[in-house]
């Protein structure tokens, strides 16, 4: 079993998203990516509901199996996964709208409903489980958001938003929108979401812990393969088409990664890459990032194949 | 039974999305509205999935139980809908992002992939039926656009095309939110798209034509209550919320109401109001569209209620 795939991932539905970090393959530069179509008719039959999922052990294990430390830590977590998902679903509007074929289009349209439900699925947890106290889906995020780094606004609320602001107004601009699909499917979803989404699964499973969370999230990550498979999918399209555009994905990926190091570890954690969060050094979780970042890239053509 | 509701909207399902065209006690302006968490949860509940239709009957229909001057008729009333659900798709992007409550956001995410969804139902139909003998989503789109009428243009590309370019740069203006709300929920989905659906399943109905395409069809209007459930009690809010929110739905009804007429007329119609089409005459047909606006008008607050 190698580093980027786990029993989870090796699922028949995990593996049919064609995300090429899943893929072995990948590593010689070589992975069937689903066409746009395909992947559309991928989000329907993979549709789930927030609505049945059963957190009653979650809260016990919340209150009264973890005390006030694994409560404080497991938050940071949490928390940028919630305000995470509520950005990109916001974000995705203008990028949507942008899309230059109409086959995009239309998984971008599915992409953005799985994001909101992604939003839900976080604001239903914090209810159920009653992880702040507080109600409301904007006084949870405004609760949570404490627990942010600063490198995280520096990813979504600068260099990610910058790049939709301006698709907002210039929807015909292809170049920013192949910088913004780079920041946000192989950065935001491919680096940052799907690490933090393994390690948090892998973590609750080995422990027996919040079954309900584990049943969700697990959803939440085969929605972002599907997602990371467009953007693999779209930039080896535009790689193809125009050599500006690999430019523009290698620019992004160099500005953006001392930021992306940034988000992966939390801001209360000492000056240390061998500091430990629920047992996994930042040193182990960079490195799964930056494996699964370099197998899309493999397949996108901008590193050579081994 | 009502003017505006039938068997089928009479279902318990279509009921459940509360849009007041449904429910007689909208004459008298009360109905309960669902809220925006209620929309979302629903939009869960009604997931339906395009590759599961079946359409090898509506094929031989089309071609062997049609004749040339029926099959060009019934393009009308599709290619209005195909074009039509494309261009909201597109459009729904700023109209999300500029939501001023994340729970007004989720469900605008979730509409956003329902009309990908609608615009995946026509393009499936198109190539299985060939309607159109022409492959590729771009290219049915280009050749099936022959058929609308210029009021169409109007409406789209001008009307409603002007707010979300607003709204695209200016997200906090929620005055054009409230006109582009009602262009979108109230007279696109609600007047002219629902009043189509409703007259082309029921001859369908009738005829015992297209099966796969009316089971399609019915889930399609399914979605478009929801939707139109969501602006009902969107505007209800911002009517409560601010009186200057009223004027702006009136003064944008007003302007657009010439032209939702026209959008009901086929351009190759003769210009009389008797004129009948699948059984139906234009009279009757805005007669259902307005009696369903003001239903919706009513519980909105905007007309004294009976
Ligand atoms: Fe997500
Ligand atoms: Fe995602
Ligand atoms: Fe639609
Ligand atoms: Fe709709």
């Amino acid at each position: 079993m190698s580093e980027t795939t786990g029993p989870r991932t090796e699922r028949v539905d995990f593996r049919a998203t064609s995300d090429p970090a899943l893929l072995d393959s990948a590593d010689r530069g070589e992975a069937h990516l689903l066409g746009y179509g395909e992947l559309y008719s991928l989000w329907e039959r993979q549709h789930w509901a927030v609505q049945d999922l059963d957190f009653t052990q979650d809260k016990l294990d919340w209150h009264e199996r973890f005390d006030e430390e694994e409560r404080f830590a497991r938050m940071y977590g949490l928390s940028a996964f919630f305000i995470g998902e509520q950005r990109v679903a916001a974000e995705l509007g203008p990028l949507m709208r942008a899309a230059p074929q109409e086959d995009m289009r239309l998984f971008l349209c599915t992409q953005i409903a799985d994001e909101a439900r992604h939003v839900a699925f976080f604001d239903r947890f914090y209810s159920e489980v009653d992880v702040l106290g507080v109600e409301g889906l904007e006084e949870k995020l405004a609760a949570t958001s404490e627990h942010l780094n600063p490198e995280f606004g520096v990813l979504f609320d600068e260099m990610l938003k910058s790049r939709v602001d301006r698709l907002a107004t210039e929807p015909e601009d292809l170049e920013t929108l192949v910088e913004a699909i780079t920041i946000y499917h192989m950065v935001i979803e491919g680096m940052l979401a799907l690490t933090g989404q393994h390690f948090i699964i892998d973590y609750n499973e080995r422990e027996g812990t919040l079954p309900g969370f584990v049943e969700g999230f697990i959803n939440v990550a085969r929605d972002e393969h599907r997602h990371v498979a467009f953007g693999a999918r779209f930039l080896r399209d535009m790689a193809r088409s125009d050599p500006r555009h690999v430019a523009a994905i290698q620019r992004t990926l160099g500005e953006i990664a001392p930021v992306a190091e940034g988000v992966l570890k939390p801001k209360w954690a000492p000056d240390d890459d061998d500091f430990e969060i629920f047992g996994i050094s930042v040193t182990e979780t960079r490195a799964f990032a930056f494996r699964a970042l370099e197998r899309r890239m493999k397949v996108i053509g901008l590193v050579a194949a081994a």
